[in-house]
């Protein structure tokens, strides 16, 4: 499994922020082909109390690296690059990986 | 779902962090109670093909935040805090998120 990572630091306005992400922005990732789950995680801290450095991450996985690398390049894919860069361009650090371990535990 | 995230900038030697990593902490953090899934991504670079800042993240999920802080003030997770403290304190940011989006789209 490869995933596609989103990470993006505190917005200025949370709300706006959201209003976009999650009815603008998703609904656009969510139509690059071969996507197979998305996920959407809000920091709320560190472990030890303090602010987070990141405010939200989605990982966007994909079956392997050909996938992948095919949505980014699809037209859905260049549609949600350049949403993503339009409202978060100056928010968001995008990295590609490759799922190591995936381990059920209880 | 909660999840303690732990995102690891590039090591010096990827060979002895990954040793150490895959051989003496995850099998630590494994035994955190509560502990649900665990997924560890290795970053193999950005969309535009540049190195990724960072190289590895785990995700340790939780069903919810009281199981999360349990487990980290278990005597498993403080043993677990305080390996990873010692291989990789200066690599290492923890942050602690909400699953807020968990969708299977294919």
């Amino acid at each position: 499994m490869h995933k596609l990572v989103a990470i993006y630091k505190q917005p200025e306005d949370t709300s706006t922020f959201d209003e976009h992400y999650f009815h603008v922005h998703a609904p656009l990732a969510k139509k690059m082909p071969g996507l197979k789950k998305i996920e959407v995680t809000r920091f709320t801290g560190t472990p030890m109390g303090d602010n987070a450095p990141y405010y939200l991450q989605a990982d966007l996985y994909f079956s392997d690296r050909s996938s992948l690398d095919a949505a980014m390049g699809s037209k859905e894919g260049r549609s949600a690059a350049k949403d993503v860069m339009g409202f978060a361009g100056k928010l968001v650090t995008m990295m590609v990986g490759e799922v190591v371990t995936e381990e059920d535990l209880v």
